[in-house]
């Protein structure tokens, strides 16, 4: 029997959405090569994210350890039942090994290994220090050794992120007249918010932005008190997450009828941004795409307004490899799900900025975020 | 103009909650005192919650350089506006410097500190070594100088403290109706954090647990598909974020009449729970707490069945110092927010956990949390 108090909405809630199931099966190996490349002979894994992805693991502690022929899950005494079930639903090679003196444990585990890599970028300072002393080996910094396996995604991921995506273009739509004067940004956030719940989504892959007239010139603004009014700039960057994977997108509205420079910029950065999506493919370095981006902003004069980067990849993190900003050399490659997201920022004005979630395909891309772009949204 | 959809019920959400203002006059300061302490001239803070507390800042990315005389917060051109405007908000000594180049820019407001103090538990061996490259001087490996500050609150945080408190225990009266079969752990967890939300809560503060017949025995289990069945024991774990403060409370409940297990283990917690909060005044050793709990479950005859640590501080962040667990012999201070929530985990069968979070007291303390701890809740 089910009861309900009325006004929840639990009942437009889709029971679990119906999505293929994750595995982990071969990670481990791609893991060991990219480990042997850098010329070490054994791995521990600290990130918990980096953890999931090798083996399914969802804790909130623990530590990986990967050796030539072994992999083995060290965590402590509450994930006694949980660790060895996600393992083997995810089909994990690794043992697990329940222990609270992990440092130690990790040193057992990692057996005669004499060249060990560390994620520099993903333990700390005193961890690091502490194995370094529990350890009988040389000690190798590492950096995005799983991150980089990590943003090739499989169809079971890719199938996640564009549900996630697919939800947050429906909850736009949903909540498209609403930008219209005395509706607040919280509000707005909120509904968002309610409207990705109500459609199966675990929640908001991030804090919604909605930033409204002066606002809007904060590339990360939240979403306040302010209340729109007419003429309003209105940016909304919002996500959603299925089964721990996340979407991320923007689109830049206008409340009412949009000034002479407020439709110019809309249109430079929309320009600027198809540009961007329309050149990436496999091979390309993905700095060239935030090359592409900048030029068109620049050769409209609104160089110095465009402040961040062009995107990033996306996938169990908000942000992941590869970066799309200046000096990123990492080469684009398919499966890889990446944001293309260029922006203008004018301090006391407003700003735009639009931003696709795309997947890297064969030949070329495809978006998985697919909402209009026009800034007028009735 | 306010249009609204049906259903969405913001109508309920209560406009912003009446808070007193956050500052942060003195922090730097009493920083400068600790650094002092542990012999060194100079303190580089990269935990972004520190960075928050110190300064009011909340923005994604910088860095914070306090020596003996100057207070600089290093960050990117994104927070150009955001970040003065914060900072003179919560009235910080700090100045804003705008750089991209971080690890440089930190080595320049270093000036000629000789002895530098580094959160060797928050920044990132990576970071470290960059940062060792770049500095003229000698890194010392510091863990908890601003986390053993931000543990003793002030009236403004408590306020929003317990304000999150007092909305999870309305939340949780509203949906008391809902501990009968059929009602799944997914539903009942919406409905919390839904009913947050409606509070003016920003949500909650952590995934909320509703862990249900066997899931019971998993303590770190989330909200599942499950569905309650007759007889079931219940764990509910929830908090709620107000302008940035957790809250934190655990009760289980029994799904219609309680078999004798079922009654016996919950009133051993129960009872070990209120001794360990009876026990909470200043001066004492946090592993006292934590002892105490665990003398009452075991003496019962389930001290390998509590397999985790007693309790821990809340704040900004859902797990701050001090811990309470074997082995700590952090002393409890008046103003400090602890919780105290032991458990008893029957793999296969189900659990008890039961939670306060409470304020150290000249004397003792007192509970945030008030919801009544009956197994029955209709």
């Amino acid at each position: 029997m089910l009861t309900m108090p009325p006004g929840f909405g639990s009942a437009r809630r889709k029971q679990l959405l119906d999505l293929p199931p994750l595995g982990v099966k071969g990670r481990t190996e791609r893991a060991r090569e990219a480990l042997a490349a850098r010329g070490a002979d054994a791995l521990v894994v600290t990130d918990l994210t980096n953890i999931d992805w090798c083996t399914g693991f969802t804790g909130s502690a623990g530590a990986l350890v990967i050796t030539t022929d072994t992999s083995v899950l060290v965590t402590d005494s509450r994930y006694r039942d949980q660790a060895p079930a996600q393992l083997d639903a995810a089909g994990s090679e690794a043992q697990v090994r329940i222990d609270s003196a992990t440092f130690d444990t990790v040193a057992e585990c990692l057996g005669g290994a004499t060249k060990v890599a560390l994620e520099a970028d993903r333990i700390v300072w005193a961890d690091q220090r502490r194995l370094s002393e529990a350890l009988d080996a040389a000690l190798i910094a590492t950096t995005g050794l799983i991150a980089e396996l990590r943003s090739v995604k499989d169809e079971a991921e890719l199938v996640r992120m564009e549900t996630a995506a697919d939800i947050v273009d429906a909850a736009l739509r949903d909540c498209r007249h609403q930008f219209v004067p005395g509706v607040s940004e919280r509000d707005l956030a909120l509904m968002l918010e309610d409207q990705m719940r109500a459609a199966g989504a675990e929640g908001p892959a991030y804090d919604t932005i909605v930033a409204s007239g002066p606002n809007a010139a904060l590339p990360h603004a939240r979403a306040g008190a302010r209340r729109f009014v007419e003429g309003d700039l209105v940016v909304v960057d919002a996500g959603a997450v299925v089964d721990r994977y996340r979407s991320d997108m923007t689109r830049t509205f206008v409340v009412g009828k949009p000034d002479d420079q407020t439709a110019e910029i809309h249109d430079i950065v929309t320009r600027a941004q198809a540009q961007g999506v329309a050149a990436v493919r496999p091979g390309l370095e993905a700095q060239e795409i935030d090359r592409v981006c900048r030029e068109v902003i620049a050769e409209a004069g609104y160089g110095d307004a465009f402040v961040h980067g062009t995107g990033h990849g996306v996938g169990l993190d908000i942000h992941e490899l590869p970066a799309l900003r200046r000096g990123s050399t990492a080469i684009l490659s398919p499966g890889q799900v990446i944001t293309v997201e260029p922006g203008i920022y004018l301090t006391g004005f407003g700003g735009v900025r639009v931003e696709d979630m795309v997947v890297v395909t064969p030949h070329g891309c495809r978006s998985l975020t697919k909402y209009p772009k026009e800034p007028v949204c009735q």
